[in-house]
């Protein structure tokens, strides 16, 4: 069906003869769309051989020209040594962290993502998790489930009110000023840190991650990863948001030191979380899983079908402008 | 602690002789300000007795002049009856409708409620239900919690979209038009439905929720209940959302025709609901709780701290102003 009605929708450019796309690992949005990518490419799936990952690419794919990946198929120096002839890595999202891009600069290969097509519901998704651990809608939800309300309905744990909270974000780039919007909307007081100060924001900017955590209720991480980032929201800057704050972090789970997390959350030296990534994914800390004063998501502030169909149409565009010899619509700058 | 504070910060206004408050049930409100009530009045508390409700009041409440309900602890015409000095019925909530104006009128008792000092954090906990319901949060947290993610990585039933929703709003009064602005700054399409078309309002109005239902992604249900708007939201208008229809509802249970909404929801006639209130509090249909497209929560749109501090100070001021015979300063109309 999905097959079908792409093809009827977008016929593919190349004829029989179907350019190749490896897969390494399939990505989300590669699996919700296969059939799409199986009718405009020959998708090579390294992920069904039984052969190690570098002896099928060695046996198999030493003509690909293109590989579609993600943030669990990272795209190393290494891994580019098996691929003599890549031309283009493109990823299945916005960020790029998993991709040893000055690698890619150096073997001229292009580098393209699907822009910032998450971004909007990545801010929803945010603005949600927000609610749910000042609110404590999720485990609300639990309670009533397990059957406890009829049993005691007076035991009401207050939530905090959203309107008035000094709200701090992390990174004001196409997610954080989306989050930043919604929240104004409903009454609360919008901070930010990032790199720079920006021009012609009305927001209150803080140089340092600690000082806007001394000066805000809650903090919403909405930056993406690089390595001097690494662990940027530490136990000082937990201590400093202090007993009655809240962290909201869609952003990438190596932002926070996340055993400091665990420790401030299971000490209630802060009061709560929502976290939407973590460390070491698919893995979560066990101490999290018992907390009532955490909301956890599997990581998917940006799926919905709109946004994946969206991606979709980009990831193929990039490709199928690449084994045309055209621009890339979305490329991602490697350096200089 | 909380008494001594109160103390402090707001002193009772007659001395020794406290004026005497009746409690038939204690509300949420009642219990998280206890201390508070205890400092400025002298409570009789009906549910501490064994004796029936009937027997205590004629025994113990035939001076009292005033009683604190609540949804749980309806004032009937019967009720009044047993309770002939009452001059003054005060709610903890905004809601009447467990209030029999009609005999409070006739007996010329006056009726206060907490205004409307539960709007804001309502409107905040149905964006935080609708986001919930269209991206599938308290599942996630489910998911994860349940330790299915690292088991499944690949499981992810994808969510809707926000942006773009024509969000349909039963009710455009206070809590109605907070949520229209707040869904507004996510990208949704507002309409709405009341019982007149409201003058510059810049939204869609449609003249019944069934015609609201069929122009719709999502109803989000935000009126008070009248005997005229029981079931308002039935069969026929679950029929007219369809399939890929939402509800949100905030409130009240009745609104709904509960035994259609799970029907709909269980058959995936609708897609999904979030649900604050229910026909029968605390009971929830069974049925419910083992489904996923739905989001449960113990009627806890109002239960912020910051507003149950905030209703505190309306309640105990009306009280006042009634005992001191000074002007209410939240009176409801009881009619002509």
């Amino acid at each position: 069906m999905a097959e079908e009605n792409s093809l009827r929708d977008e016929p593919p450019l190349f004829g029989e003869e179907l350019p190749q796309l490896l897969i390494i690992r399939p990505s989300n949005l590669f699996r919700a769309h296969e059939d799409g990518f199986s009718a405009r490419f020959n998708v090579l799936r390294a992920y069904e051989s039984p052969l190690p990952t570098e002896t099928f690419l060695r046996e198999h794919a030493q003509s690909a020209k293109a590989v579609l990946c993600f943030a669990g198929s990272p795209i190393t120096a290494e891994l580019l040594l098996h691929l003599p002839s890549l031309g283009l890595v493109v990823t299945s999202g916005t960020g790029v962290n998993h991709i040893d891009t000055a690698a890619c600069r150096r073997r001229e290969i292009l580098v393209a993502n699907t822009s910032d097509v998450f971004s909007e519901d990545t801010a929803d998704y945010a603005v949600g998790l927000f609610i749910d651990v000042m609110r404590k809608i999720s485990g609300g939800d639990r309670f009533l489930r397990r059957g406890f309300w009829p049993l005691c309905p007076d035991q009401f744990p207050l939530g905090f009110k959203v309107a008035s909270k000094r709200v701090g974000i992390i990174g004001l780039g196409n997610i954080g000023s989306k989050v930043a919007k919604r929240l104004q909307a409903m009454g609360c007081k919008i901070s930010y840190n990032s790199r720079a100060k920006k021009a012609s924001i009305p927001y209150n900017f803080f140089p340092t991650p600690h000082q806007l955590a001394s000066q805000s209720d809650i903090l919403v991480i909405c930056c993406p990863l690089t390595e001097d980032m690494r662990h940027m929201i530490d136990d000082d800057v937990m201590t400093a948001l202090g007993e009655t704050g809240i962290i909201v972090n869609v952003g990438r789970g190596a932002i926070v030191d996340e055993k400091a997390l665990v420790k401030h959350l299971a000490a209630r030296t802060i009061a709560g979380a929502a976290l939407d990534v973590f460390e070491n994914e698919p893995r979560v800390p066990t101490e999290l899983l018992g907390l009532d004063n955490v909301v956890l998501s599997p990581h998917r502030g940006a799926y919905t079908a709109e946004a994946f169909s969206d991606a979709f149409r980009i990831v193929t565009g990039n490709l199928e402008a690449f084994f045309s010899n055209k621009t890339l619509i979305s490329p991602v700058s490697t350096g200089e």
